[in-house]
């Protein structure tokens, strides 16, 4: 109307970048996976950033990121994983002050555990095979805030909602107000060779069930000398039934050596989900522990790899070998 | 096979352009929402566009754009937002004669009710709130025309196809012969200070239900000295049932002011949907109107805005306060 | 961790392309589409292509391609088309030596059903109207290698897997054992004039029912003079179940016809579905055939085109006429 009117989609000073994780591998998962066999799975994605200077010191950002291409995600009601939005996808600010972003992000204690703690191939029993439900993983509905680095210090800081137990649960629009989250994460290096790794995360009606839960994370990465490495983390949650008032917990730990002999390189992890307890008495055959090598080749920005996983989840009751032959790269 | 010999993705004379809209706000739509409190809401999407000059005077263009990539699109059966194709999503030719386009895209009536009279905050009244169903919004199956400027005068028509209201409602596949609509608008801008804006839509068993349907907007946009703006239109539709010739009606009208002082906006809004009508009888509690301010701020091409909506619906008997901040922007 | 660590998503000396093909086509399916009456068909994608090489003989590349994006793809449970992943997406890798895909690719079988034998219009008979079910069109869990060029030899092999009958019927994630397929095609060239194809494709517990399929294609191209062009092609399939061990047989041909007087085209096809046999007994009104012409104008890159088509099926006792009139790009 005036001369400041304005209108979405007119102005185009923003650059578009698209990008992406091509990941492809061969896997098999075993007798546990019964009748399934040997399958391709294309984790590959597609992303979309856009953004420019607002003021001197605010930078506005934004992603947009699809699902891994050839997954059915039943947390979405069974989209298949190719539809944009299902990985981070957030608007942010940021300058020398640090970064904050508004939307689907992973929480920071996750972030954590998703690495550099669950490769390679540790994810079954310490990311999501625990018995004990107290951290989400990438969560919509959060406002989350990240340091600069502070001296080798950095943190972050999120809280967020949840929704009710539908299908739908990753969704904005069917959040309930009773259930939320707070968590957050630190992160020290030290002399370029140590990281100190701390998080945590608490909730109120927890994925929208009837329970509060309460987890932390500690853990550290070292770079040794002559190529090798070392990281190591434990982590330790619960969950009280708000009905019952019963406690639910269980800890878990992660080690993860590594060599590099210039391009090629072997990782051997081990975890374990120790004793599930309810109400302070230990639950039969829950225990679960993978031990996990991996050798790759680093050849020009691609990283093919082998890895083969020993799993013996629920106290022994299922074990596997798993193997997995893959390739991927970030463009 | 011959020389002349065609396959399609072999000519890469063309260019594609992804753009997009970065929409993220921070809502709390009050009691009414019940226990959902205050939502993050990501309306981001992003688009492609593709084409090149056919002959010296046709131009063929497309255009793919996907939905928000946070919301759960039930009209498309629960599919996440984020799938391409769910927006404004056409081939079109265009030269000095005009543009016509075939897919999926605004009626010419319901682009006059989205801008500039449902912003800011007027939707849930003036968009989607009122009791008779007589206009589509963005339509598949649809054939529209729009004209050149022809001495600040500019018209749209289009014609288009519904299917039966199962849930697939939005996709071509599914139409009924016997559903269909037309409409159009025409536009006409005096001395640049003022432009009137004309709508109509009329439908054959609108969304599929025995229902025909009649509606038309008029309304004015008024650019004022000293940063003042002020613009508003009525508009007025029918449903008639085909079985029992019953018909049934309601008008409304939408009032916005607006005003800058430099980069800094104001925006007043206020809108009703008046008698709701059924076969000449007023219904009872039926009227809604809505009252919402905005403040908004242009800086560098970004608009965040704070926005407070009073809404009145059905009668009185749904009273709540909207309150909205958020930024977005064009790419 | 060390100096070797590696990120995914940290180099960028990756290229990303992003193309697509834009394709819209107004038809009328006649009688036999009931009250559909005529439909826009929206069967544009968007599609992402990334890579570079890894050593002097290896170069690795990947696709991620979407579906239609109007159409409700009920292979997949009921997901709008414009899903990234639904057609071909991989990750591969070529040299000299040839190129080998892993993911989602077209069976070598049914790249030959597909082109050139099934246009103009004869999909409906010939790609997916016959009556024993022998090969897949694309197909994920498919590793598939094509060889370079050898003197006007080119050959395809291509093995996979599939899953249970489930709707998610095209991910990778669902794989049954038992259910895998082989197949190739091979095509050469004589004098830049002729082109010969064959194909076959054989399954075990094709498309995850009890039984075993196997099938095979001969046909050719020649390009005569006077812009004269002629194909034709020959496939057989039979389908053993396995727990009555009766087979189920049918053969299928396709001929066309094109002509070219500079950028006006012409095409006509014929094809036909022959005796369906089961038990080597015949079943009663199985046969189909369409007879379909098309004129088409190649100007500036584009292909306007219209399409009438006579179909036949099922014994005479569905006899439709079909109109397309079109447009399509690839960019």
């Amino acid at each position: 109307m005036g001369a400041n009117a304005y209108e979405i989609g007119q102005n185009n000073d923003f650059s578009v970048e698209v990008y992406g994780v091509a990941a492809i591998s061969m896997v098999d998962y075993g007798k546990l996976a019964g009748k399934q066999g040997p399958v391709l799975e294309n984790e590959s994605r597609i992303g979309f950033r856009a953004g420019k200077a607002m003021t001197d010191n605010i930078e506005v950002f934004m992603q947009i990121e699809g699902g891994y291409v050839d997954n059915i995600d039943w947390a979405h009601g069974g989209v298949a994983g190719g539809t944009l939005g299902q990985r981070d996808t957030f608007i942010g600010l940021k300058g020398d002050w640090g970064k904050v972003r508004f939307g689907r992000v992973l929480t920071p204690m996750y972030e954590l555990i998703d690495w550099p703690y669950a490769n390679p191939g540790l994810g079954a029993s310490w990311d999501w095979g625990g018995d004990v439900a107290y951290y989400y993983d990438r969560q919509s509905n959060t406002v989350r805030y990240d340091s600069p680095s502070l001296g080798g210090l950095t943190f972050a800081l999120a809280a967020g909602r949840d929704d009710d137990s539908s299908n739908a649960k990753s969704t904005s629009g069917s959040a309930t107000k009773d259930s939320y989250y707070f968590g957050g994460n630190v992160n020290y290096t030290i002399a370029d060779m140590v990281t100190l790794h701390g998080g945590f995360e608490t909730a109120d009606k927890f994925a929208g069930n009837d329970v509060d839960t309460f987890g932390y994370l500690l853990g550290f990465e070292a770079s040794l000398p002559a190529g090798f490495g070392l990281a190591g983390a434990f982590k330790s949650g619960e969950s009280k039934d708000n009905v019952t008032k019963i406690k639910s917990t269980q800890d878990s730990y992660s080690v993860i050596g590594q060599y590099w002999a210039g391009s090629l390189g072997f990782k051997l992890g081990y975890t374990a989900n120790l004793e599930h307890e309810v109400g302070g008495v230990k639950v039969k055959d829950m225990e679960d522990n993978i031990v996990s090598g991996q050798v790759m080749y680093v050849v020009n920005g691609f990283v093919p790899y082998l890895r083969v996983a020993e799993r013996d989840l629920d106290g022994g009751s299922k074990k596997d070998t798993v193997v997995r032959v893959g390739l991927e790269y970030g463009f």
